[in-house]
Order: structure tokens, then sequence, then C-alpha cells
């Protein structure tokens, strides 16, 4: 596998543009992505009960033959009822009607503020610009207009080679604030040329969403408008893809590189963020056990303020996993921070306090937790919860 | 019900008292309370799996006969192993030997951070000073022994009249961080004169500390030492209360409102808090279910930085509700800010921004949700997330 440029315009046949409609204030805010010829499609869409009118729609399309993606920043058409919907279907009418598509063919995304009305004229407004400007380069403002709280637009792409062919995957994401897994208001787009059966594609993108974008945590919220949507669209011509073999191994594992690679940006760029926290559960009941538990300890906004801190209070760890709801003694309790052992089987370790504030002043740390319970094991990434992230959050519009 | 002064030595034969005795690196940290005659006693302790040594040895002890409750803040006496222990022990023997009772007579109380080896030398050294210090004022300095974060002591105490004699119950708490239902690092102790059935005190606890304690959340957390203990040593001289009668509905009423007083003080006094804020959920499924949606709720960071800022940004509630694992259909979702209605029936309502900050200006704000699934109801009490919260937070010690 290779890194390429060209984020979700790096395969073959897919272009995208990003302009400013008018929906936020200013700066881009509307994104296309297209592709030459019709992909098939594999979506994860946010778990929330509450679901934006954009995922309504694009839920109900992703079987479908999907030529392009339509998302805009600053109104997440959400809890607008009938009218909100109306407006939703309009967007993909009017593009499909200026594209020459069918409607089911084009998905939409929407983020930003939950309970605007939402301003569709403007978008409409700004389509027949959208699609003029649709470009080989056009990943580079397509980042930049689904960018809400982010600092620094999100997106990478890879190359690899399956029966002589070169098969690129690539994707843009947006995410900082409202990250927690079951998606949080995170846009993922990938893009690929692979050639790759549907039930092949489906089951990728399911597997690799479990260990990227359901292992990060920003603040423990769950948005209402999370979709990541992988496209295929086939031209690299490479022999089927099919599940369980030697080819899909390989797609696979630069797919997960791709989503894993989008999901620590998102976490890096969580709001206000000073650390990167990566927090391993070991010894659990089960993977996914591992993994609840891990994600319930990164939503700590006690945790989270020691870190930003830079105050080796591991104790907030201990208090924290107690309250889970998941089932271990506390006798086989073993915490790590870094490589230092601070509990061994549930008792207090002497380690010196400069030791760790050492470790705890560090851009990038590692907290290991093994509950002793059996084999399940799972790798979550989160942030600090810093003074910036509450100025950020204090006033949102 | 008349409220009154004396806070845990209100109640006939209570006295109590609160020194020095270096645990902390200044001010008073040892409290204890002491009834001349035994007390029936009632307790609910923290359900973290991880349990702190004296919540070990008080939890066995409960069921016992009482005759007082030592207590210390600095050192929570978590993760300390078979020491901690113990020294948790040690401290009871010492106690009880000082003042000649039974061992098992004894109930003990720590607060404060984790993990660090227990100064029980420390502790001893100043108990002769503890008992010769027990007065009928002691309540003031009791009460300032347990603060830990806190920025105010908690009291309260009330009188009723039952069979012409006058029953006093009385009680202090410590809280401020870490608070969440399920008990957090909050230590309470209520003390009354009332003759009382064991059955019925042990009832009248356990119904109000749901509408009380664990009603409250501050940042989501749970301690690993958070202990209700109520004792009532009968000096009142009433007939015997039992359950289900006029005299118990007295008692209960008085107990709420002295464990509701001292709940509410706790979120006041919540680490960093601007705003008292007041969840209410209608139309559940169920009381438990309303409870834990509305907890569910009071743990969101980001609607918390959102009070905080006074920033109107309801559709954080939706976000967050929509993702707690609860059902309802959006559809049939109502939500009140104030008075005012922001979201019926699953749509946004035409409320002007400038009516909705005039609301979240004010120091206390209510929130109203009803979930339209059936007749379950809840009241829950929690604060904004300040700047302030991650600055206490991020340099604990």
């Amino acid at each position: 596998m290779k890194i390429i440029e060209g984020g979700v315009c790096a395969a073959k046949g897919f272009v995208a543009s990003g302009v400013a409609s008018g929906i936020k204030k200013k700066g881009l805010d509307l994104a296309l992505i297209f592709s030459e010829a019709p992909c098939k499609a594999a979506g994860a869409f946010t778990k929330n009960i509450v679901k934006a009118a954009p995922i309504v729609i694009s839920q109900k399309r992703i079987n479908k033959k999907i030529h392009t993606i339509l998302a805009n920043s600053g109104n997440a058409n959400c809890c607008n009822g009938s009218s909100g919907l109306k407006a939703a279907y309009r967007e993909g009418q009017e593009l499909a009607r200026i594209l020459r598509l069918k409607e089911d063919s084009v998905l939409i995304a929407s983020t930003g503020i939950i309970g605007k009305p939402f301003p569709v004229e403007k978008l409409i407004m700004a389509l027949p610009e959208l699609v003029l400007s649709l470009d080989k380069n056009g990943n580079k403002r397509a980042k930049l207009a689904i960018m809400t709280t982010d600092t620094f637009s999100k997106e990478i792409s890879a190359k690899i080679s399956l029966d002589g062919k070169d098969v690129r995957i690539g994707g843009m994401a947006k995410g900082a604030g409202m990250i927690h897994p079951d998606l949080a208001t995170m846009l993922c787009f990938i893009t690929t040329d692979a050639n790759i059966e549907k039930a092949a594609l489906k089951r990728a993108l399911k597997d690799v969403v479990e260990s990227s974008f359901n292992s990060i945590s920003v603040d423990g919220d769950t948005s209402t408008n999370d979709s990541v949507i992988l496209l295929a669209n086939g031209l690299a011509g490479n022999k089927l893809i099919k599940i369980e073999t030697v080819a899909y191994k390989k797609f696979f594992d630069s797919l997960k590189f791709v989503a894993e690679k989008l999901a620590k940006l998102i976490v890096k760029d969580g709001e206000g963020a000073t650390k990167f926290i990566t927090i391993k559960i070991l010894g659990a009941q089960s993977k996914s056990v591992a993994r609840n538990l891990g994600r319930f300890l990164a939503a700590s906004s006690l945790l989270k303020c020691a870190l930003y801190g830079e105050d080796p209070n591991w104790g907030r760890i201990v208090s924290r996993i107690g309250s889970g709801g998941i089932k271990f003694r506390p006798e086989e309790l073993d915490i790590y921070i870094g490589h230092k052992k601070v509990l061994s089987k549930g008792v207090a370790c002497a380690v010196k306090r400069p030791v760790l504030e050492d470790i705890f002043k560090k851009d990038s740390i590692d907290i290991t937790l093994n509950i002793g319970k059996g084999p399940g094991e799972a790798t979550c990434y989160t942030t600090d919860l810093s003074v910036e992230y509450v100025k950020i959050n204090s006033a949102y519009e």
C-alpha cells in the first residue's frame, strides 16, 4: 500500500467541488462528490433515535446505484419536520435535474445547527456553480466545505495493486465536537475505483467502522447527522473482489488504514483538544465489552480534565470504570500509564509522581487497562477536556 | 414541619466535632458524630465496583447498633489493598477504645484522592482531641471537616411533632465534583432522635435517596467512596414509627425535605457551577426510565457548555437524548425551555432567539421533556459545565 494525494478524487472517475452558498455566514459550505460511473455504495448512519432529514433519505437510497454525494455545513436540517424533509428531497431533485441523473442516485448529508429552518433556496441557487466547478482537484475545496468547528481539513488516500491494476481508496471527513462512537457530527466520504462485490463492500465498511469511527470519542455525545459513506465505481478494472479472498484482505486493510487515519484526525482536531489519548482495554469478556468500557472511560470529563491539566490523577480511571456497568473484580485490575504500571491487581504501585508527570506532559498518552476477565481487546481514541472546549461549546453558532 | 438550627447535632443526644489531623495540608479534615444512645442505622453506599476500604467496613456494620461515625477528607483510602483495609479497621479500633465502645458500633467514611497510602497514624494521633472536643455545637466544625473542593458547607435540620413529642432530623453533606447518581464523592450523614422501626428507617432512606442523591449529577462520574448514612437514636420518645402509618408519612416527608435540600446544595456547589438546572422528564415508560433519561441528559458536556455560555442551543438536548438507549418516537417529543415550548411533536417551534436568551441568562433554568410514551415522571438536578470546572479538575490535589 502506498499513500497518495487526491483525497476523494484520488480514485479513477471521481471529481469534486466546494462552493459558498451562504448557508454559513462566510466560507465554503457546500460540497459535491461525483463519479462518472455509477457506484455500489455502503453506508453507516447515526444510531441516534432522532435522525436529520438527509439521513432518512440517504439511508433509503444506499442500496441504489449512486452517482453523487451532496453535503452542506452550517445547518443540520434536523427537527424541521415535514418542511425539512421536503427541503432535503428538493436538494436532491434539483441536483439530479442539473446532472441528468435519476433522483435516487443522489445521496445527501448535512451538518450544523439543529432546529433552524433549512435555507434550501440558498443551496439550490448555488448548485449550478457547484456542478460547473467539479474538478479532479475539487477535493481541496470539498473537504473545506464540510467543516464546522474543525480547525483543519481531513483527507487521506492510498493505492494498492490488484491483478496488476492500481486500485485507489481516498476519503475526507469532518468532525471536531460532539464526537462519540455510534457516529457523531461526523461526516466521512470514502471513494474507491475498486471493482468489488456489493456484499464485500458492505462487510468491509461495517467492520472498518467498528475499529475506526466507532472507537473514537471527543465528548460522549452522538449527533443526529452522522454518516460514513463509501462509494465504489469499479473503474480500476481489477477482477471482482469477493469476500474472504486475498484481494479482499488487501482491499480491507487499505480501507481500514484510510478510515482509521481519518478517525484519528477527527480526534486530533477534537474541540479544544491538546492531547491525543489512546485507551487500550485488555482482558475483557469480549471485544465489544472491551470497546464499550474503553468508550465509557473515554467519555469521563473528570479524567479528561486531569489529562488536560497534566495531573497524573489516575484514581479517576478507577472511579470511572467501576461505574460503567461492566463486571470485573477490582483485585484483578491492572492499569498502566504509558509503560508505567500504576495499579497492580487493584493495589496502587509505588510510582513517584514526577515519573507520571513526565508521561502526562506528552502530547500523546497511552492508558492501558487489563480487567483480567477474558481475551477481549479494543483500542479507543480520545482527547483531553480543555478550557478551550468549554469556550468553543458555550458559544456555538 | 419547621426548619431549625443544629445540623447533625439538632436531634437529641447527638454531638459532633471536627479537627485538623494533617491528612490535608491545611484545614479541618476529621469529623466525628456521636450519639449518647445506640442508634438504628440505614445506609446507601456507592454502586461502583471499586469500593474504598471504609465502604467495605461500614457496609458490613450498618445493621449493628451504631454509636458514632468517623469521617475524614483529603484521602479516599481507595486502591490501597490490604494495608488500606487494615488502616481503616485501625481507625475504628482506636476510636472504639477511646470511647469505650464496641468496635462494630463505629462507622467510617473517607473522601479525597485515590491510590495514595492512607496516613492512618496522623488520624489516630488526632483522635483524642477529636473526642474531647465533641460538643452540641460541633456540627459547625464537623461539616467543614468533610469538605474537599466544596466552596461552602452544607447542612439543614428540621423538626416535626409526633404524639406531642418533638422529633428532629438533621444532616450534613459534602459533594462538589464527581457527583453523579448512584452516589458520587458525596458524603451525607443524617441524624434523628425519632423512635422508629428498623425496617421503616431502611425503607425511608431507600426511597428518599432515589429522589434526592440519585437524582443529581454534576459531571457524570461516580465515586468509590459515597455514603449516605442515617442514624436514629430514639431519644425523642415518640411512639415507635411503623411503615405505612401517618407518623411514618410525616417522618418520611421531613427526611425527604432534608435529603433533597442537601442534594440540591451539592448541585449548587458543583465544581465551577454557575447555573442550577432542573430537568423534568414526563411521559416516560416508567419512573425509572424517566430518571435514567434525565440523568443521561444531565451528563452531556455539550449541553452543559451551552448552558454555561447562555447559548440557547437546544438542539443538543435532542441530539443527546436520542442516543441514550431509551426508546421514543421523535414525532412525539416535546421540549420546553422554561415555560417556552421549543419543540412540538418533533418539530422546532418558531421561538425568537432573544426570548430563549433571556431564559438562559437566569441562574436557574428548567428543561422539560415529554417523550409521549407513558406515565413515568422524574426530576433531576444538575449544573452547567464551566471553564472553572475544567480549571478545578485539571489540577486537583
